[in-house]
């Protein structure tokens, strides 16, 4: 049997220990290449490179696949490998292990899932890690036996047309994640806050920070309750933005307006 | 009575003639403040500056009602309207009239529609406003009473938790629109193509491109059909990407993992 194609990206970056611990399991389990950003595209949402062109190019480095860099964004290197890199249409996207929670509101401003939900979109089933620790040396040991049972259940199984998946592994302890946990994800919101500072022109700038608070605090079917307990969370996602539940209530403003 | 305080933002930048329009529309309406940022981010989807600091000013100019602008996306114009630049919490934003489509799945590129749906994550009735015409010199004339019309709707009755109005113009003709449809997001997808350049330097760099495939051309209660007909779109959108009719499917996985 062939060996299945495997694209794998983030949104921390080329350089990033997620991207490589990513890549390592996934070359036990198929044929794997890796497109991703060459510097680091946290927070970028779903945003694609129109105002200027995209280049990409494949390393000199020899990890045992196959590894290039492009210039735009998560989403962009997405594009660039179905187009323009991969041989086949791959069997297989997974994005990460990103430093940092995509769990609750995050997944919004994540480019770690919207590359998930670009793969989606693209019919790729499509698989999102990130792990609830920013440091650039977080340890992954935890997360890598759920990383290769997920990915081997989307592997065996698929996924429905339309959807994706968004996996989030609780902070690394010194015991091992209690198990998975399928759930929704949590209503929660970033509070924000603008650190001001000048410049030594004396112009104020603005840095962009926040506190998350979890709105779903007392619900026990979340991401963030899972993650808070030591489970690894799993959410199914979409990208329909259809709110199909409001579709009937507002039937009435076709003859109001 | 207090008039409503509209916060009117956008994602083609200040200098677009759709948010003129737009706060023209509105300070018939309420107190208008524009918040935008000071160049066009079309395709910048849900991203945020973390980077890079953030800034923002208070234009020198008179129509009537405030205009800032700041060097972010659409998002973070929200977010330092709402913490810098309000007087109180708004009771609309809207968002446009963008020069272009935001129908079907452009809504997920769109930062027209994330800064709609930041809105609505501050607990703003938020509308995103976009006609299907990317000319710099598009003809808002048509739209302008649905506009109208369906900003005094959410004034009036307000928006459930959790969700926003996506309205799709479509593209300026002799004849007015038929009227308004309330939609479902159609199944689309781009089915892009970089055209390849070559720099000066001989170095290739690649234009990213495509063409919108209706994969609902059969469908007539989508946003697509409504708009080829000549009709108003508008598709009640939300910020919860869970796809909830998997999560049964999917609690197997969690003895399975």
């Amino acid at each position: 049997m062939k060996k299945p194609l495997i694209l794998v990206t983030n949104d921390d970056g080329i350089n990033a220990a997620g991207i490589r611990n990513l890549a390592e399991i996934m070359s036990e389990m198929g044929e794997v290449v890796v497109v991703a950003p060459d510097q680091p595209r946290s927070g970028q949402g779903h945003a694609i490179t129109i105002e200027t062109p995209i280049k990409y190019q494949k390393l000199n480095s020899n990890p045992g696949y196959p590894v290039y860099t492009c210039n735009g964004t998560p989403v962009d290197s997405v594009k660039i490998a179905k187009n323009r890199i991969l041989p086949r249409h791959p069997d297989l996207l997974v994005s990460g292990i990103n430093h940092g929670s995509n769990s609750s509101i995050n997944i919004i401003y994540s480019a770690t899932v919207a590359a998930v939900l670009e793969g989606a979109m693209a019919g790729i089933p499509s698989i999102g890690f990130s792990l609830l620790d920013y440091s650039p040396f977080a340890n992954f040991d935890h997360a890598r036996p759920f990383v290769k049972k997920v990915a081997a259940k989307v592997l065996e199984e698929g996924l429905p047309e339309g959807t994706a998946i968004n996996v989030n592994f609780p902070p690394p302890k010194d015991k091992p994640y209690k198990g998975l946990k399928v759930c929704r994800q949590a209503k929660g919101q970033w509070e924000e806050d603008f650190e001001v500072r000048t410049d030594p022109r004396k112009s104020e700038y603005f840095w962009l920070k926040g506190i998350f608070n979890n709105m779903d605090a007392a619900a026990t079917d979340t991401d963030e309750h899972a993650l808070k307990n030591n489970y690894v969370s799993l959410v199914p996602i979409q990208f329909d933005f259809t709110a199909h539940h409001m579709i009937n209530e507002l039937k009435s403003w076709e003859n109001d307006t």
